[in-house]
C-alpha cells in the first residue's frame, strides 16, 4: 500500500462510487506520474475516510480522468487523541517548516497566535500556503487526516477557545527557565482521578518565550506550565520536540516484548 | 546569565587566567556586539568547561581584545549520557537542519553515513559547514559542549565502531513498517539486569529506509530495531523525533510534583 500515490480530495468530489478529479489532479496522475487506465491510487477525504481507487477515463472528455472507488482503506496511522498546536508565529517563513513537521508528527489542528513578542503579522496568503504544506505533508507521511490550520488570532483570543473545552481536555504551556515539571512527566503521570484525556493543546511561545503576563493568562485559562528540558530551543524546534513527546506517550508501550 | 554572549574557543586560546581572542572574535565582540572594556561574556572550551570572562584590551595592540577569566561557570544544560546520532545523508542540504536541531537537542556526536540508498556523496566543504552550524547552535541553545561531527563513512564502517563499545552502551536502529518496539518503550523499560546506560547510538536511515541487508548488519553489530510510531517521517524529521525521546527519557521525572 505504501507505494500507491495518495491524493486528498474535497467531500464534493465524491459521487457514489466515483471520485471526480480536478483538472490539476487529473493532469498530475496521468501526465506527471504517468498512471494509466486501471492503475490504482488512494484518495483521502477531509474527515479521515480513505478509499482505494482506480484511474478511469471520464465519459465527458477524453482528456480527463475519474477515480473508480474499489474499496475503503482502513489504515491506523492516526493518533487516538486530538492534538492542537497553539504556536506563536515565528520570524520570517519559520512556520512553514513547523507546519510540515507538525503534520508529519500527527497534529490535528495548528492555531497560529500573535503574542506580545511576535514581530510580524502574517499576510492572508500565508494561510493558504500553510494549508497547502499541511496537505502535502499528510500525503507524504501516509496519514488519513489533513490537519486544519486556523486563522492567526491574538493569544488572548486563542485562550478563550480553551476555556470552554471539556474536562477530558489537557492544555500545556511550554515555558523556559521555570521550575515546571517536564512535559513527558505530565503525559505519563496524569493527576490521579483525572478523566482520561481525549484532546490536548500544546502552546509554544516565540523566540524569547511568553511574557509573564501571558503565562499568567494561560494558567488562568487552565494551562499547565511544562518544561521541554534544560536546553534552549529555537521557536521552530520546540513544537516538534513537544509533539514528538505527545505522540510517543500515546503510542509507547510499557511492555515492549508483547508489541505485535 | 542567559543574556550574556557565548563564545566557543579552542583549548589553545586559554592562557592561565586569560583567553586570547581571534581577530574575528575580537571584532565580533567589540564591533558587532559593541561590548566595552569590562563587559562580560561566557567562553566555552571544547570539553564542556565554561568561564565567565570580561573584555580587556590586549597589551600588544590597541585594536585587539582579550578575555580575562573571572570564574568558572557551572551550568547543567548537558544530558547525563553521550548520544551519537548515526544518520544516513539526506538529499541536498538536508543535513544542515538536522545538525542544527540535533545540536539544540543535546547530541554529543553526529556520524553521517553513506547507506545503500544514499544518492549523493558529500563534498569536503560540507563537513566544515556542519561543524560551523553545530557551533552556532551550541551557543544559541546555551549548551556547554559543541557536538563533534565525524567524517562521513560507509554504514558498514560506522557499524564497526559500535562493535567495540562497552556494555553500558545501547544502540537503536530506527526502522519503519516492522513489528519493532517503540523507542520510548525501550528507553523507559530496559531489559532487567541490564547495566545502566552511559551512551546511546541512534541510527536513522535515508528516505525509503534502511535496506534489509543493512538492518541485518546492524542487528549483528548489536543494534535493537525500534519504531518511532505509526506515521512515516521524512529523513530530516526522524532524527529530531528520536533525539527528543532520548533527551526526555533522561530528564523526565516520574514524580512531577516533587520537581524543583
Amino acid at each position: 500500500m505504501s507505494q500507491l500515490q495518495r491524493l486528498t480530495i474535497a467531500d464534493s468530489q465524491i459521487q457514489e462510487s466515483q471520485i471526480s478529479l480536478t483538472a490539476e489532479q487529473s493532469h498530475y496522475l496521468s501526465r506527471v506520474l504517468r498512471l494509466k487506465q486501471g492503475d490504482r491510487f488512494i484518495v483521502l477525504a477531509p474527515h479521515g475516510q480513505g478509499w482505494l481507487a482506480e484511474l478511469m477515463p471520464a465519459e465527458v472528455s477524453q482528456q480527463s480522468w475519474i477515480g473508480k472507488i474499489l474499496e475503503p482503506v482502513v489504515e491506523r496511522t492516526e493518533l487516538p487523541i486530538a492534538i492542537t498546536l497553539m504556536v506563536a508565529l515565528p520570524k520570517g517563513n519559520g512556520l512553514d517548516e513547523v507546519v510540515r513537521q507538525a503534520a508529519e508528527l500527527g497534529v490535528t489542528c495548528i492555531a497560529p497566535v500573535v503574542s506580545d513578542r511576535t514581530l510580524l503579522h502574517p499576510s492572508p496568503q500565508k494561510l493558504d500556503r500553510w494549508r497547502r504544506i499541511a496537505q502535502e505533508a499528510t500525503e507524504q507521511s501516509e496519514r488519513q487526516f489533513v490537519p486544519s490550520i486556523l486563522e492567526p488570532v491574538s493569544f488572548m483570543d486563542s485562550l478563550q477557545r480553551e476555556v470552554a473545552l471539556e474536562q477530558s481536555h489537557a492544555a500545556f504551556l511550554c515555558v523556559t527557565r521555570l521550575a515546571s515539571p517536564h512535559l513527558l512527566s505530565c503525559l505519563l503521570s496524569p493527576p490521579s482521578g483525572a478523566i482520561p484525556t481525549t484532546s490536548i493543546t500544546i502552546a509554544i511561545g516565540p523566540e524569547g518565550g511568553w511574557t509573564e503576563a501571558e503565562v499568567a493568562q494561560a494558567i488562568d485559562a487552565g494551562f499547565q506550565p511544562v518544561s521541554l528540558g534544560r536546553r534552549i530551543f529555537r521557536a521552530v524546534t520546540a513544537p516538534l520536540v513537544a509533539l514528538s513527546l505527545v505522540a510517543a506517550a500515546q503510542e509507547f508501550d510499557s511492555n515492549p516484548t508483547q508489541k505485535v
